[in-house]
């Protein structure tokens, strides 16, 4: 069982993970980077807890610490409790959450390691904007995406913005980085993939019904709004194939293509809860 | 072709329109609201400039209304250069978007015109989120939706955040307020279409293959975020549909989940541009 410590000491050591948050989670080399993994609110915060990565503490107000308990009963971290106007104070601005916990990053996993439990992926290349890559991972986890490879471009999702958004997803589906690129799609081929890169190009296939030619395995090659993929990863790719549009109108923002995509190609049978 | 001003009076009378822009854009019954339409950025102000509605004034910086030369050849109204120091200082916050232009608002059509035009129909019960409800818009046009209409508890598409998120298209796809809930919806059955509430409720059936057992036209029905539908807006729909989505995993965001269900639904044929 967490302990809790109450304590309104600003100047508390057990605090420090807490402090200047808004730079923490940049990788260490940074300024003010201490590379933790920080999430917010009693969802994400819950995720944290019920994920591999190893919680450091928690800071909160009591009320949301209580509406956790269920999930700290089963880890020995400190949570300490203050009130909102300390933790305010502490964390350098104000959360309306109530709750935050820090973690250290485990060990990520290598790209062998995702493709070898997924039937269904998907590869970002430039994807850069915090929201749009935690709207990703939520769409991912959700419509049964089983891994996420990272090519190049692409933000840290464990950016606290791309926690957020992600609704902690960032923490469940795995994800990995591919150093080759396009080449390390070879991998995911000698794999027994179909890569199929998502492209307004002319010469791109409906969307709709690539999982009937496609019955295997499928890496779904997603660039970022605005420029989309380079023309060297849709070359790397084995087939491409378009969201069918009404002409005129910009493309979609990214994580809802990548959601209409993963709908498309899902067994997504599971019920829900 | 618009008549370009150039001045640096920010007292001048012409930019009277473009004063506290945030709450400019509030129905006029509210303080500060004049209800006016108000388009940021070059692709938003060039669809208001395509669009029926009727613009009053531009505000901008002289590069961002140059890029607009094509899509102001056609209009008669004024557009005010100044500096962006200027521009700050009268609309009261920094646009990095440089430029700015309002509008009037048109009489609302009708749900029975909106109706007699459309083969898909999204139909929105308490979608209150400014963002999520521009979004949706977006997600709309792009997926051949052919009008919006709202139930209760909808906020305004025409706010200023939803035009922008829109990308501007809440000023091309037609809306129009249902007055009666959920019993209006007979309009649309009369007319033809089939009501589809989209619902995670156990007796939902799976959204693939909708297509397949409904021709014809189609209303989605769609609730906010957390919420969901309310139980009269299910019951009074034809049939409750689902995103077949993994356990556990909490529902897509609401215009993600419509882009699902229009892309699932529309003809969607038409090539990109």
């Amino acid at each position: 069982m967490a302990q809790l410590i109450f304590t309104e000491d600003r100047a508390h050591p057990g605090l420090d993970d807490f402090r200047d948050l808004s730079t923490a989670d940049r990788r260490p080399d940074r300024p003010g980077g201490r590379g933790l993994v920080i999430a917010e609110g009693t969802v994400v915060v819950g995720r944290l807890l019920a994920s591999r990565y190893p919680v450091r503490a928690l800071l909160g107000v009591e009320r949301r610490l209580r509406e956790l308990e269920d999930e700290l009963a089963g880890v020995d971290v400190p949570a300490y409790v203050t009130s909102a106007e300390t933790m305010a104070e502490v964390v350098g601005f104000h959360l309306n959450r109530g709750v935050l916990a820090v973690a250290d990053r485990p060990e990520p996993p290598t790209v062998s390691q995702i493709v070898d439990s997924a039937q269904v992926l998907a590869v970002l290349e430039g994807v850069g904007d915090h929201e749009n890559l935690g709207a990703l991972f939520r769409n991912a986890a959700a419509l049964g995406v089983g891994g996420i490879v990272l090519g190049p471009g692409c933000s840290d999702p464990l950016y606290r913005r791309s926690v957020r958004v992600s609704m902690g997803h960032v923490l469940r589906v795995p994800f990995a980085t591919l150093d080759s690129w396009p080449g390390g799609l070879d991998v995911l081929r000698a794999r027994g993939f179909t890569v199929a890169a998502l492209t307004p190009r002319a010469d791109s296939v409906p969307l709709r019904g690539l999982r009937e030619k496609v019955p295997g395995p499928i890496a779904l090659l997603l660039g970022a709004e605005g420029p989309g993929l380079t023309d060297e990863a849709i070359e790397a790719a084995d087939v491409a194939v378009r969201v069918e549009m009404v002409s005129g109108v910009d493309s979609l923002n990214v994580a809802t293509a990548a959601a209409i995509a993963f709908h498309e190609v899902s067994a997504g049978s599971a019920p829900l809860e």
